[in-house]
């Protein structure tokens, strides 16, 4: 608790979330005094490569106890990332009174139960707004804006590297490794862009939205994920001639107490809200039984934007200390009543693309299969025609279940005529 | 301040919005509960209307002042709209220590900072979020969320009911009158329509927006309103020809201190994202120095969308006041230094159509007075042709300063060949 209006701030990690940050945070020092009567004094910056210039200047350090340790930080900034060693470092400053603001998803996803906890119990605040989709306020939204709502439907763009990726694909004929590459050389890619790619960054922060639109904590580890390495240019043309653009989302239903996560590329509607969100910029769509349907769409990344998010909670959270109010984190309590679904219990539409000989009886093959696991057809693709050679064969069908659909798939990949195995994306409305 | 977790509701004006929130207030008390820790209470609702079966219940009342005056009511939800007896009301509650949450646009932007200051000086909280845009937390998102940026532009759509007559005309060739009578037979429509087609309820939105986003106050009396009453069939289509939308526009811009403010139907080119923003639905778009450009989407009125941003505000208010943190609003302070632009000084592109005869030298006339006031033409378009007629002629300048665009139309509507006033839309991009 404060006794004046001046807030200790300090901030360990200095990449480029970091370096923005602090940028920012001085430009903009005086206007935030005028707008909340508060002075956010930075205190200290640790970064483990600090030298040159900034070396010399007596708020920068190497170590990060430096930050810790001063009792004059109220807030610290935890920019670097990953699970150690930030975790130690957030649970070192909660226990020493500290609150804390994070952009750090990785260890979100798979310690948002502990934090919460920790934080709670130590009287302390845990700001994460920059941890998902950066410049959109999806944290203080889902917790705050739309409490009283019931929230059923959360589809999400939240990875700004893949969905540029799909962009280059769709809209200008890349190949998957020519997108990589121009991602890269623009900066949109990490050296090692596996998470992205992978789907497990979308995933990091699906299990974040899940804390935050159901009260329900879910490891990533529980979540299926599909990612997009794999994506075939002809199944971006196949979309496009069905009507459909494929994007990487993160998805969440919920019938009564049942919750339904998953991470995959998806076939989207043209006309759908999403399938327009294009390049490096994130979405995310809601429905909730008092809002109806709304988006938010923002920069998912980029130092600014994260930089803004935090920005935003260390203020937030300086106002409720400068004002005395009781710490703790009564918005994020755990709805035990949900049921997480299995994957094989989803319904939803799906695309089949099939390869097999070009020649009469073999589509009745596979509709019969189908027709037997109880999935009904609602659309038919064959382009080329090739006596010698196997051809592709594209099925969107009805609303099926999961473990239907792959029951059936197992079944046509396991007959003479199935040259690949199938390939299979879900489709939403 | 509150002793304990409990705080006491009591609601002014049973309409739509406000048996919407009772309903769904009932309906959430234990989840809220659940969610904050905190038990909120309804204690009475006065209705002029009230009668019947509610008129027996004993917390609904014909009077006002028994809300008023009931102690245990720490939140006061002002649900009746309109200047008087809102106002009246609203400042009886501040006076007796309670806080208030309000939907009411037109009293917001008519006395906006005698609001605020009564609501600081009286230590009690004003929340006002179901004012603009219901569904879209706005008012959070620029007060909180985005705190640290210096917000550049704000371009919105905020009247569901113009948004979807503009939509039928464009979509499905209705004329305005088709339009608004469809819009209410929906019930999309006020019984009377004018606040709403004049484009004062959108005026009356930014007004509010401009507090928010740029800490100044300015009376919506101040604002350049131009309203769809007079929009015509033909520059619908004129503008679908040329690549662009008609919307309804509340647009502000800030270059340094200087802020440009006006509502106007405007030219949106088709891939802009406020162009495919349709029906009833509003959109906020914003550009920030630390976010970019960011888009927020929902539902702009409807009882539940209200209904959701006045709960999230009783539920702000509420956590506040049972934290006993100190009340009033230090994030709504006036920024001095802000200069309102005037509007013959603000600088877009034109769409210009003229009825004119089809024969020589007419284009010549026109674009000779065009370029001698500093107009350059970025394209013509005449499609059809008429000897003995007049025809319309649309031209599409570059980037020109309204009073150099003015001052153009009235030399050419001065002369012989001007058979009917000159049309004129802005374009944004």
């Amino acid at each position: 608790m404060k006794k004046n209006n001046s807030i200790g701030i300090g901030v360990i990690g200095c990449g480029t979330v970091g370096s923005r940050f602090i940028s920012h945070f001085k430009r903009k020092r005086a206007s935030v005094r005028e707008k909340t009567g508060i002075d956010f004094v930075l205190l200290k910056v640790a970064d483990r490569n600090m030298g040159g210039k900034k070396g010399r200047h007596p708020s920068y350090t190497r170590d990060p106890e430096e930050v810790l340790s001063d009792e004059n930080v109220d807030i610290v900034v935890e920019l670097i990332g990953g699970m150690e060693p930030a975790y130690s470092f957030i649970k070192k400053a909660f226990s020493r009174g500290k609150s804390v603001v994070t952009a750090n998803k990785a260890l979100l996803s798979g310690k948002n139960r502990e934090l919460f906890s920790l934080a709670s119990n130590g009287g302390v605040h845990l700001g994460f707004e920059a941890s998902v989709a950066s410049a959109i306020p999806i944290v203080k939204t889902l917790r705050e804006s739309f409490i009283g709502n019931n929230i059923t439907k959360v589809m999400a763009i939240l990875n700004g590297t893949t969905n540029y990726i799909l962009t280059r694909m769709s809209l200008h004929g890349e190949s998957f490794q020519e997108a990589l590459e121009k991602a890269g050389s623009l900066g949109y890619a990490e050296a090692n862009p596996t998470l992205d790619i992978e789907g497990l960054d979308t995933t990091h922060k699906l299990s974040i939205l899940s804390c935050l639109a159901f009260n329900k904590t879910v490891s990533w580890k529980n979540i299926f994920t599909a990612g997009i390495r794999n994506l075939d240019a002809i199944d971006i043309n196949f979309a496009r001639d069905f009507g459909y653009r494929i994007k990487l989302l993160a998805i969440a239903k919920k019938f009564k107490e049942n919750l339904e996560l998953r991470v995959h590329p998806t076939f989207l509607p043209v006309g759908h809200l999403l399938a327009n969100v294009e390049d490096v910029y994130n979405a995310v769509y809601m429905e909730g039984d008092m809002i109806g349907k709304s988006l938010m769409y923002g920069e998912g990344a980029g130092g600014s934007a994260a930089a803004s998010a935090a920005l935003a909670d260390v203020v937030d959270i300086g106002i409720k200390l400068a004002g005395q109010k009781p710490a703790g984190s009564p918005l994020l309590y755990e709805n035990e009543k949900i049921a997480i679904c299995s994957m094989s219990d989803i319904r939803t539409k799906y695309y089949l693309r099939f390869t097999v000989p070009d020649r009469p009886g073999t589509l009745a093959l596979i509709t019969d299969i189908l027709g037997k696991n109880g999935i009904s057809i609602a659309s038919v693709l064959q382009k080329e025609e090739n006596r010698n050679y196997a051809v592709p064969v594209v099925i969107m069908t009805h609303v099926a279940t999961e473990h239907s659909v792959q029951k059936a798939v197992r079944e046509i990949d396991s007959l003479s005529i199935a040259r690949l195995p199938t390939v299979l994306f879900r489709a939403e409305e």
